[in-house]
């Protein structure tokens, strides 16, 4: 579905709103999510799911819902959405169900990368994982989400996180986000659940899986504390793939759990964690290693493909 | 390890203690359970965890645990004990952390058969599932166990569950444990998380595996509803047995548990449930279907052996 405008992590500020709509006003701010919360479905009115049967992402759908048509156009013909969002653009127009309205004080050149990596970890951790005071958690991957996840053990009062990364570099920057040990699993020759559960005393109590590689959610499923161990799967991963274990590791009071957007539903929890940015427990600036004029975006993007750094702002001035 | 005195579930009366035990005297009422609970460890020191690292059940330990010797002989030779229990006999010998006091006015011969499975079962409903109320629930296998975990469910509240059986003989009978639909994957060519999905609006909000067998743990897992939908295996697999599922099945945030003893801590856990009968809120009787003396004990194999029956009571009697 192309043209498409893309982008979807992002902060703004309300231009205009259409007929009907009564919660936003001219002049809120706002993150632009994703998903979305319509408020009125099964999932929305259950307290344990955030995923939307109106809203829920799409990527395949490049229009508005509702009327089945795109808001964009050049030269009389159609540009697509994406993921109900099209942030990489001064104006966009979005569904008030993927809008969420926060704090005016809040800065949004640092708030905005709150609208979908950051609190997918977070979530994972302090929504999913909910790892106890005092626990261990292991944190598989440690790009932006896994970081986050890293950061919410640790608001959550995990005393030991243990960061598992085929990559070592990320190891030094990872002690910001809480992290206090680290595991390369290229550094053993003994499979990973086994090096963990021999630092831990069996297991960790919690695990998040942040990379999206089935072998390393088996991983972190199977390297959890039996009694009472809660894997979280984040990642997402490949279509073909396939998670295999032996029941026994679940009969033996495992817990196994997956996640979308960290369980937050977008209009109704995203503004809390602003919020938390804005009491100082939560500390967004430590993501944004980089920050760029949307004149220059391919340079963001050669980071994102390097692997350099963890998020770069795009700035819409000129 | 034989020779060996078997039998598990039972009721009993305490004749004397050893030196040091203060927690039984003789005359005390209790059950006797294949697992224990030492009070001492991470296992029984953990709120979630009834998997306690010292007296959890082994069944290739034919000894008393501490000193490793057996407490039966015949003609100077040991017998060895059974999963700690060895209760096909009028008296036995058990470490008080596998001894469960219970009220004394319940009656033995009717609570006897919480010490094992049907324990097992209620408690993979009403501590681990734990529908909410008005919610529906697939039982998978409608033995001793699942309907036990039916009748949890309906104890908890929920408004629709449904039992899941290879053998429809066993569905009239599962009416009385509370289930209100059954669906025999025999009579349908698609697969049985497709029927129940159509059945219930996209999934079942909670799902019980009491078969042990791993076909039925994958369908137990994928007909929970996304968003919200949690799955418990109770049955023991094969040890060659392998879960496989597409890890998006967890994403879409489903959640899948397994259980022991139905997480019941033995000496903490079974005087309550004991006195959930004696309440009148869970009824033990309709578990028990017979009743032999314990001269004609095969008769109670072959019970089993056919699948007739429940429960079949063996009375020490002669």
């Amino acid at each position: 579905m192309f043209p498409r405008i893309f982008g979807h992590e992002a902060g703004g500020i309300v231009e205009s709103v259409g007929e009907g709509v009564t919660e936003l006003a001219p002049g809120d701010h706002v993150l632009p999510v994703f998903t979305g919360e319509c408020k009125e479905c099964p999932h929305c009115k259950s307290a344990e799911s955030n995923m939307c049967d109106l809203l829920r992402i799409n990527t395949d759908r490049g229009v508005m819902i509702g009327d089945g048509k795109s808001r964009f156009s050049i030269d009389g013909k159609p540009i697509y959405h994406f993921v109900g969002t099209s942030t990489f653009s001064e104006y966009t127009v979005m569904h008030v169900g993927c809008v969420a309205k926060i704090n005016p004080e809040a800065p949004l050149d640092k708030v905005c990368v709150l609208s979908c990596g950051i609190s997918t970890g977070l979530g994972a951790s302090i929504n999913v994982a909910k790892p106890p005071k005092g626990s261990t958690v292991a944190i598989f991957g440690l790009g932006a989400v896994g970081l986050a996840a890293a950061e919410g053990a640790r608001i959550a009062g995990a005393s030991r996180i243990i960061g598992v990364d085929l990559n070592a570099s990320r190891f030094e920057e990872a002690r910001k986000f809480g992290c206090t040990e680290f595991v390369n699993p290229k550094d053993h020759t003994k499979p990973v659940q086994q090096v963990l559960a021999e630092m831990t005393n069996g297991g960790v109590d919690r695990s998040v899986e942040c990379t999206g590689n089935v072998n390393a959610m088996i991983q972190a499923f199977e390297c959890v504390h039996d009694g009472w161990g809660v894997a979280v799967l984040v990642g997402v991963p490949h279509k073909d793939a396939e998670f295999k274990t032996h029941p026994m590791n679940f009969l033996n009071e495992r817990t196994l759990k997956g996640t979308f957007f960290g369980n937050f539903k977008p209009r109704t929890d995203l503004p809390n964690v602003v919020e938390m940015y804005m009491r100082k427990e939560l500390e967004v600036e430590k993501f944004i290693t980089h920050s760029v004029p949307f004149s220059e975006i391919n340079k963001a993007f050669d980071l994102m493909a390097k692997g350099e750094g963890i998020r770069c702002i795009i700035r819409m001035e000129n």
